[in-house]
């Protein structure tokens, strides 16, 4: 039997198969992670690819998902498309599996300016059914007669139980409100709106006609230091665009324990300010991204939001005073879905909100997110999860057990406290290399440098280092004669990118005060995941994996992240840099009802240590306060 | 072993116990039956008797159920106290099983004028566990510690699973919003009230301190010529007051075809005003029951409604227009619980509102009602059920099957439709009798006479046909010389009460057309009976007890209903008149959780039969025009 080679790009894999080998099952043989909800029942559509080289068959129902151009620009479905030439395919951002997603679902402003970052990492291999939490049902009802005379809701949820399987539906009283005439008026064609909570299947809306193209949900991840929104046609699942921006409260107090002494202060005057500022977040990025797909705000139906148990309850409008004192006690960790009116989020007036469950005080649902989405839940293998935002979040465990913990790292890893930080968006300076004392790096979009990311800050202090221009516990060679070397106010400082160089003629430079501040944020998240390891009895080489996540930038440079004592320093092959994993969570347990079920059950199994609590952890702390560490064995591959 | 005499009052019941037994012992062998909600464990305190003759000792946790004052009138729990002595021990209305209630909690317009009319019924004989739709628990939390740090909520559940079982609770958004504050300013003690829905259990409200002392419910009968409301405390279960007031919808129409009519004239403008009238009922109900008892509305935290499907669909303001017309479908038969403030009852702003399910669009939560109440579905023996309204409905069943039908009534058996009726309060002719030309009377409270309830009428056509004033065709025999038959613009009339005997000072009549009026209606309503009987293969003298339920009065005479052909002609002491078993099964769904599921479980089991499309119906009802019918040998125990 003749084989053919088939070459699956970016990814640039090729594979060998046997002629009549579908399309999927040779991607599946190249290690090329398709979505493959149905199946391979050619009913889910998700799993576009465009044959770019060479001849395939269409298959007879293709024109039910694609359009005329696209038909014309090759796209086929890769479970129906059967291999007989040597071809090349492209495989969309979209078609990919959820984690091949996270670089462009990350903290870019938009997907299309991602597209070329693709990262295959071997995480979240569960594959869940696409049940988004809000789905839209057409159903064209058979006439009653006295043969058939049951009641109208009965007549819909009779039909719509042949489409979406068999529940109990509990039904808003507003949908019987005019389902009489309108069922009578519109000819028995109805759009069935059905949101699913935690007691079961609601019918939330009855419209006339055939509205599910209009259909849409967001996923947001409220961070300390950055809210990032991802706009989804829930009618597949796809991602749209994403927006993100700073989170408005910071005007109240840079970290968690500032904001939460804001809201607390003179009896909690200061908690509706810090309501209103991440609503007026979410609402501006649902503002940005509604007119970038020019629909209308009320088109979106759903909202999954996962942040650490601050954000979260100051989203809710729940007093965060609990949380900061001893012994540390949050109002509630599963919340009750909600309207998203009922918190001034700004969709479709019975549009619901969903934030993801935390696991205690300091462990909230964007570490649970990180789990979902990394897949640390579902695998035997003991693995390890990190989420470096303002707190660093830790995870350890598998299908088995889960332990957290969580340390505050402050936003230096967002561009938040230190001089010309910035969150990773157009024109950050995301990479930096110095050679022979000349600087280079590279910028997101590569626009005129506005300032430096999280990941452009690591590859600084480790270039530093590396270069002599630090010493090991990061301060300046005074000494050294270098022309980036500069001292303002008798602080030394290095020029990353000249005035000349940047977009607004100002130049962009690393203080000692910034980098003293990275030591203190690496330094306190290296010490929890040392803590946290060493507690429940396992050394870093037990790990299999070890997953970092985080709003670096699109691209994290592993190797230098062990360098400055970030990351335990394990074979980089088993280091996975997930990106925005929070909002991958959020994302998931927007579309799939059982990732969603899964977080509600991973927020109540997982244990949380209170480092606060645990002796160790402050000499561990102590002891990270260095590059890459005072015990310096602990960091054998590293280069200086 | 010594032995005494037990009489019970006011049954007059003796019974000979042995020394040592206790009174609900007693009163169980005299079958006397007595609330028993806690299987006898002293707990429920909802057997009080009070011993009016002979020395009876008093447990020791009396005080807990009586006040001062009640333990020096005598007041024991029955299941806790011995016989040592002969006593006279007086039941309370409030004691007496469900259906022991029935009569003083039928359509007086109150329960002290009805006390004295105690009929015991043997019916429902199920005990339902006292679990009321809306339970209020008050709970003393354990402060947080660092050893136990679980959430706020989480803390609230906790201690309520150990109060009321494991359940996993809903919560209410606003419960969770100042929770935090709330228990840590008030000492964590706080009032946690739950409801009950179709999904599960809900934390409703949450609040500081004990509020259970306040925690009041309202049952409703929602007729179509009569609405009528119990103001019950949810504390005990025990029925505090009943108002009637006739349905204002009657402005609209007098039956349920004209409203029907009228609210779907012109596009549906009739359905506001409809649905209106019927909230402005209810809440002129909840005025008058909540002034009487000294309570405010707030204090009503949910409501049981049961009516017919057209006054269910008209009290949630649902178009009942396909409803009445072929092929006859109800927008819904079960209807989601909602906040009463949603269709404008005004309780407390968070209470909440069931209606009792329907059957099918003539067959409503009132026959649903009577079904639980009469215990008809619960038994092995077939019996029969007839709840007569404005609408007559039939029920046949048992525990393994059940099937109902309905006709149309008119207003007659309630007071309407005819010139002098009235509905059965305080003033109505509810006993008549003719000897020798001379009418005797009974009203309601012996007040001076208002007009004639339905008890009343069936008693005087019973009595005119007896006395030969009238002939079987319901026709006044104008040849007779009797000074009470007048002639009003050449009808006749017949005088039961003279103007000067009057309240009013004008004279009580009976005219021809009323006969006329009262003839169609019992003629539908057996017909009905009659046409279900035969369909399903029996006779009436298979029926094991046959139910009669509806709004004459306190009172009825079976003996005289039979006479008249309302009733079939089977053995007396078969025919149990249960009152309006309607308000009785919407205060059981109120009080007993498993009451309201056998209600939903009874309302999709029962088979209805149409007889619109039962050809031999129209048969019956014209030989059914007849005094007692034109078949006579149907009923050979009438004396005329």
């Amino acid at each position: 039997m003749a084989t053919f080679e088939v070459t699956f790009l970016p990814f640039d894999k090729a594979v060998e198969v046997e002629e009549g080998t579908t399309l999927a099952e040779a991607a599946q043989k190249a290690e090329v992670y398709i979505n493959n909800l149905c199946g391979g029942e050619g009913v889910c559509g998700e799993c576009r690819v465009r044959v770019i080289q060479g001849e395939a068959a269409q298959d007879e129902n293709a024109e039910a998902f694609f359009s005329k151009e696209e038909l014309e620009e090759g796209y086929v479905l890769a479970c129906q498309t059967e291999v007989h030439d040597a071809l090349r395919v492209e495989v969309p951002a979209e078609s990919m599996l959820e984690d091949e997603q996270i670089m462009t679902g990350g903290s870019r402003d938009a997907v299309e300016e991602g597209d070329d970052v693709v990262v295959r990492v071997e995480t979240g291999l569960t594959v869940y059914p696409f049940k988004p939490l809000v789905r839209k049902v057409f159903l064209e009802l058979p006439e009653p007669t006295l043969e058939d005379n049951i009641t109208d809701i009965e007549r819909v949820s009779r039909e719509l139980r042949k489409r979406i399987g068999w529940h109990s539906y509990e039904i808003s009283f507003e949908c019987l409100r005019n389902l009489s005439d309108m069922l009578r008026e519109h000819n028995w064609s109805v759009t069935v709106t059905v949101v699913r909570d935690s007691k079961g299947y609601r019918i939330q809306k009855i419209e006339p006609g055939d509205t599910t193209a209009s259909h849409y949900g967001l996923a947001v991840d409220v961070g300390t230091t950055t809210v990032v929104a991802q706009l989804l046609d829930l009618r597949t699942g796809r991602v749209l665009a994403v927006e993100g921006m700073h989170n408005m409260q910071a005007q109240y107090g840079e970290d968690v324990i500032s904001r939460m002494i804001f809201a607390c202060r003179k009896g909690g005057e200061g908690l509706q300010p810090l309501r209103e500022a991440v609503a007026k977040n979410i609402n501006g990025l649902i503002d940005a991204l509604t007119k970038k797909e020019g629909i209308s705000r009320e088109e979106i139906l759903a909202v999954v939001t996962a942040g650490n148990t601050t954000m979260s309850h100051l989203l809710l409008g729940l007093t965060p005073c609990s949380i900061r004192l001893e012994p540390y006690v949050p109002t509630a960790d599963v919340f009750p879905q909600i309207l998203a009116s009922d918190i001034g989020i700004q969709i479709h007036p019975r549009g619901v909100l969903e934030v993801l469950p935390s696991v205690a005080s300091y462990v909230g649902g964007d570490i649970v997110a990180g789990v979902i989405s990394s897949g640390l839940a579902d695998q035997e293998r003991v693995q390890g999860l990190m989420d470096i935002g303002t707190n660093g979040e830790i995870a350890v465990g598998n299908s088995e057990w889960l332990v957290c913990c969580s340390a505050s790292a402050g936003p230096s890893f967002e561009g938040g406290g230190t001089r010309c930080g910035m969150r990773a968006t157009r024109g950050a300076i995301e990479v930096v290399e110095i050679r022979d004392g000349e600087v280079h790096y590279q910028t997101i979009g590569n626009a005129a440098p506005r300032g430096i990311c999280g990941s452009g800050l690591i590859d600084c202090i480790y270039e530093l280092v590396k270069n002599g221009i630090i010493g090991y516990e990061g301060k300046f060679d005074r000494k050294r004669e270098d022309p980036r070397l500069e001292l303002e106010d008798d602080i030394p400082q290095y020029v990353i990118a000249r005035a000349e160089e940047t977009e607004d003629g100002e130049p962009i430079v690393i203080t000692e005060s910034d980098i003293d501040n990275l030591m203190k944020s690496k330094g306190s998240v290296f010490a929890a995941i040392k803590s946290l390891v060493d507690y429940i009895g396992l050394t870093f080489d037990m790990l299999d994996t070890f997953y970092v996540a985080g709003g670096f930038g699109s691209y994290l440079n592993i190797r230098k992240a062990i360098a400055i004592g970030l990351i335990p320093d394990i074979p980089e092959d088993r280091i996975r840099f997930i990106g925005n994993s929070s909002l991958t969570g959020a994302r998931m347990a927007l579309i799939h009802e059982e990732a969603f079920e899964k977080c509600i059950a991973v927020s109540k199994s997982m244990t949380n240590i209170e480092l606060s609590n645990y002796l160790p952890y402050m000499d561990e702390y102590v002891a990270s306060l260095f590059l890459p560490h005072t015990e310096r064995k602990l960091f054998p591959s590293v280069d200086y």
